[in-house]
C-alpha cells in the first residue's frame, strides 16, 4: 500500500538518471542568478571535454537513438575511461542508462538538451 | 592610399577576440571527429563555470547586447576574478571586448552562440 494518497509520478521504468530541474531561460534574456548558473554550468562542463564530447555524439547519432559502451568504444581512450565519462555525463543529467542482458545502454536524455538548446537561443530583444 | 587592390575585409573597427573556426555538425548527427570535438569543448568548457556563465549572461542581457566591468560586477567575486573570467570567454571566442575611453566593453559573439545552438539542434533523423 503507498503511504500517502499522492497522485504516483510517472517514471521511466528501468533508466536510472540523474535529477535534473529544467533549467534556465535563454542566456540573453536576463542575467542567471546563481541557482541557475549552477545548474546549467553543471551541463555546459559535462560537455567541456573532447573525449566526453565524442562520446556524446557517439550515443546521439548512433542508430536507434541508444548506444552500448561496445559501440562508441573508438575514442582512443581505454574502456574504464569511457565509463568513467559515460557516468559524468549521465550525473549530468545528458545521459540515461539501461542494461539489457550483458551490455549497459546509453541513451541522450532529450530535455537535456531541448534545455541546453533553449539556453543558447537568441532573445529577439538581444538579436 | 591602400597598398593593394583587394577588396577591403569588413572588420569591426576596434575589437578582439579570438580566432574561432565554425565549428561543428549537430552532436546527433554523426559522431564528432577529434578535431571537432576538440573545438566544440572548448566553449562549452568556457561556459562550464557558474561565475562565467553569469558574466557571460549578464553581458548577454544587457542593454543594447554589450556591457562593461563596470556593469556587470555583481557576482560576488573580485574585480581581478571578473577580469580574468571574461579573458577566458574572449579566449573561447564567445565574447568580443573593445576599449571606449575608460572602460573595455563586452559583447557576445553571435557566431560563436550560433554555433554552440547548432551543435545542440537536434537533426530530425535523431529525434
Amino acid at each position: 500500500m503507498p503511504k500517502t494518497n499522492a497522485l504516483p509520478l510517472i517514471e521511466p521504468p528501468a533508466t536510472t538518471t540523474a535529477a535534473v530541474a529544467p533549467c534556465c531561460p535563454p542566456l540573453t534574456e536576463r542575467p542567471f542568478t546563481a541557482d541557475e548558473a549552477e545548474a546549467a554550468a553543471r551541463m555546459f562542463k559535462a560537455l567541456g571535454d573532447p573525449v566526453r564530447l565524442r562520446l556524446f555524439s557517439a550515443v546521439a547519432s548512433h542508430e536507434g537513438g541508444e548506444a552500448c559502451v561496445c559501440d562508441i568504444s573508438d575514442v582512443g581512450v581505454s574502456q574504464p575511461t569511457v565509463s568513467h565519462h559515460l557516468k559524468k555525463l549521465k550525473e549530468a543529467g545528458l545521459l540515461t542508462s539501461e542494461r539489457r542482458g550483458t551490455w549497459v545502454y546509453y541513451r541522450v536524455e532529450p530535455s537535456a538538451l531541448a534545455a541546453m538548446g533553449r539556453l543558447l537561443a537568441v532573445a529577439p530583444a538581444a538579436a
